[in-house]
């Protein structure tokens, strides 16, 4: 079996790639990790990985296999290559670890090469339809949810409103989940739209209740958060300030969680391989472990559950 | 309405309060926080609580109603002076933040007052029937994997095996979830049997193998872990060290799953008072928030999953 | 006495105000807490502080107090509000907890009142003369060090350079002592020129060594890091990212080491005061509690050890 | 140059060693790090290190060159072996990074054998005379810290005492440091002498102050601490409970502070030994980077600062 991390990196990967060569050696599999995500394909890239070899990686953040931004096998000479390798190598079926981006390439790579390939979905954007979460997701929030509550410490001593950018790509799923944790004021999701007015409203009732301070998240991308800032203040004669999570929220150690489903999702593509399944990316749904097609995975958009807005909204008044 | 914090402490049972209180409010209920849970229904002692009152506190651990070991309402004088202060108050609803016998208590009370009571299931334990987890689980579980992390430092460092106990008073789903998550060789559980030449054979062919540190974890209160030190020291010639996490487990601030918990299960919890629905508990389902009778949540033992255990087992080969 | 925090908040501010107010209570003063800093002062807006009142907030960032941006005493008629207000409260002398800017105001207004005051230096930048450190650096500097640590995992899974900008205002402490802890390559300083070309030749020996992955700390407001990202990524084909880690380096529970600062500050302080001194900066130099004149503290510019830069290099080579 | 660790392993030894590597490469000295502390002199197992296989270890705790419990060089075969080992490996200077258990060995090794001998202090018990401060004793702190203000949490919910039992083999300064920054209303320490009677007495006037919970920080082994419990629960009649915080204590990744001082040592460490000077131990003294005679350090007992004790007793209050 071959063994990829592709696209983004989330913490829980390293946990996965555990799972994957121990749970295949305990089958019989031999494992080949391919470095640099799709380049490791296509340039023959590799090295076995064996039980010992992913000792001490478990709680690790990062990959060992390392990883790079997702190419789509576009080119007809770039199929061929990667196809090359994996029957160079024997490689009977191979496990991708990675979000929608990895799975799309990994999909056409299936259809091209006639190999047998899993996806396990690791992204801390949670962006994967056919799972309720991804290796990393959780990680990434309580990563976020800690900052927030270090800036909290300041907001409240300065009365401040403070704006925080957290990452989503182009999805929402980090800054809800993250926004209703923190008890943010106010949630800006790219799946929503919002008037200024609305905000600037919210803060003033808030600020008449005798509230000083305040949080609002903000999925990154959706808004320019400088301009925000400058009219809300503006608008409410408190100090605002910006702040932009960045790339904490990839790394790290990984949750508790993050390396549980990492287990259990590696556990089930090893399994659909050993069975010979290919074309299906593990996920967990209604809090049992199970797995779709890649194909639909690919092509079907994942909800988010905005009722939870709602919820926000409430708890935060 | 009426809130009580009552049993040990849990991280997010203060996220629980808010929530309460503040979904309340938005649908027109005033609210009374009890002191130190059944004693301050005893003794009539409580606070007014308002959505300004519990402002500051989603993110801190402990309780700020304080709580205080169950007592079951076993004499009729308990049950007529609670009663008596539901009474005074004109609380129409109670909603109860603890474990399994703290539901014993609301059961009862439940029964011989007539007050309609919902139950909000908090509990480092997880060990309440009706829901896949409870408030304060993945927070306890995430501080324990945190402490193990480093004690593994020492283990490879020294070379050394490490029984590290973890909390869970009668059951094993905090240390069967720790000890998957930080790879534990071996994880003891009151659940499963185990033999001490088992786990000797264990640690010997992991010796053969080239690993020369390893953990155990073992709930507490299964094993005389001093003496199994010592036994294994014996029986494998490698050093063997005791670590006994302790009460850091029940502390801390909650994570955001804790947190999302406490406020999904508030908002459910006030929903069935609005109703005029009582004797309920509600809980997280197959990824889905819903409610059981408290009477069938204490008198059914909550399951614990052992094919985990398996799995750990082929993990940490 | 009065006590008051003015200006930036910083870890361990609250542990100092705890401080003073226990130390001064075992003396038999008591102690009046102004509120927003200077604010306080000028419209008369405090509480009392007992030694209860002050519990439970010894490992709480940022101040109970709350502070507010520094103004200087320019104006006669601020001075006359600000001695009326210490006049009416029989105030005989005034601890002012905050950086340097601080403590410029607190040397004007003694000059202009008489009043005896002693600064307590508190700030994350470090930048108080009189003090090798002061309270809240070392929790800023871990606060900045564990995110780095995180981002440092994608550095290395996706092959990157990192531009990571940490606060510090006009100084350099903070990146320094980051830098070298973090295994920064590059140290960027507001009291370092530095060439662009120079940076790029690191990185370029440094890819030549085989080392893919690099991290540039740098103060903030020295470069335009944005440019600089382009301007690498062109001259070193590597993958180039910024981070700003913003306000979380304000935040979060104190280090043990900023609450013993704060502790023996807050005792120097107070002794201080009860032996009728005023116009000192208490501080720690060469290990030991000391304190210097609030006059020379304002007009000397702290120096930083430069050749800490030449180690930091040596280190990351 | 050789390098090793001894003893019990602390946060910062893996920084200490790349330091000492990547000093000693750039003054053009090769390093090899002999493994498992004095066994791999006696058994002659090493690895080279280089710049390159010591990057990636700044931020882990533990150490990459494992180690052992020291053992004296009693037997003369065992000298002998040592110095066999040294100079067939052309080992001009040896730098043994651990604690005082670690210099006595290397002190007895540099007299036998003639090599120069530097010693880096790095122990999580601060008890090495020559330095204020030891590598890992401000990450063992702040590991501690963290957990007390957990355990804090359900002292103060479930208005209960804690005794806490934190490391310092037969010295006080862990207790010590850890106790004044949590706030403990009682530090015990091995250099202290204290009555039970007065401990009660303390937490009696606590309560009549209306302060339900208290933290008691012990040194380990200085009294039965199960014993104290029990008598302290009978005697102020509030809960008491123990909590043993143990191994985690070593573990962890090491505090900037922790670092920083083994960069420093690292450096002045190689610098002594290029200069040819031997059988010193480096260290911190008055916010210096100085040395003394490894003999001196070996025979002089480091004064513990018990004033601090009586600030502690003020705070508290």
């Amino acid at each position: 079996m071959g063994v990829a991390t592709t696209g983004g990196d989330a913490p829980g990967m390293n946990a996965a790639i555990r799972g994957v060569v121990r749970i295949a050696n305990s089958k019989g599999f031999e494992v080949l990790g391919f470095e640099r995500g799709w380049e490791g394909l296509l340039s023959n890239r590799f090295r076995p990985l064996t039980s010992r070899s992913v000792g001490g990686i478990l709680h690790l953040g990062g990959t060992i296999l390392h990883t790079a931004r997702c190419l789509e096998f576009k080119k007809d000479e770039e199929v061929r290559k990667a196809a090359r390798t994996l029957e160079l190598n024997n490689i009977d079926g191979l496990i991708v670890i990675g979000g929608d981006g990895s799975f799309r390439g990994a999909r056409d790579l299936g259809k091209k090469t006639g190999t047998s390939i899993i996806g396990i979905p690791s992204s801390i954007d949670n962006d994967v339809f056919g799972t309720d979460e991804t290796i990393g997701f959780d990680s990434a929030v309580n990563t976020a949810v800690g900052e927030i509550d270090k800036i909290r410490d300041t907001a409240i001593s300065l009365e401040r409103i403070f704006i925080v950018e957290v990452m989503g790509r182009t999805r929402g799923f980090l800054a809800l989940t993250v926004g209703i944790t923190v008890g943010a004021e106010i949630i800006l999701l790219p799946e929503v739209k919002y008037e200024n007015e609305e905000i600037f409203r919210t803060f003033k009732e808030i600020k008449e209740k005798g509230k000083k301070s305040g949080i609002i998240v903000a999925a990154e991308g959706i808004v320019d958060t400088h301009q925000l800032a400058v009219e809300l203040e503006k608008a409410t004669e408190s100090e605002v300030r910006l702040s932009v999570l960045g790339y904490t929220q990839r790394g790290g150690n990984p949750s508790a969680r993050s390396r549980l489903l990492a287990s259990l999702f590696a556990d089930e593509a090893v399994e659909l391989l050993s069975r010979g399944e290919g074309g299906r990316v593990v996920g967990l749904q209604n809090g049992k472990i199970t797995s779709i097609s890649i194909e639909q995975s690919c092509k079907t958009e994942k909800p988010l559950e905005l009722n939870l807005l709602n919820l926000a909204r409430r708890l935060a008044a």
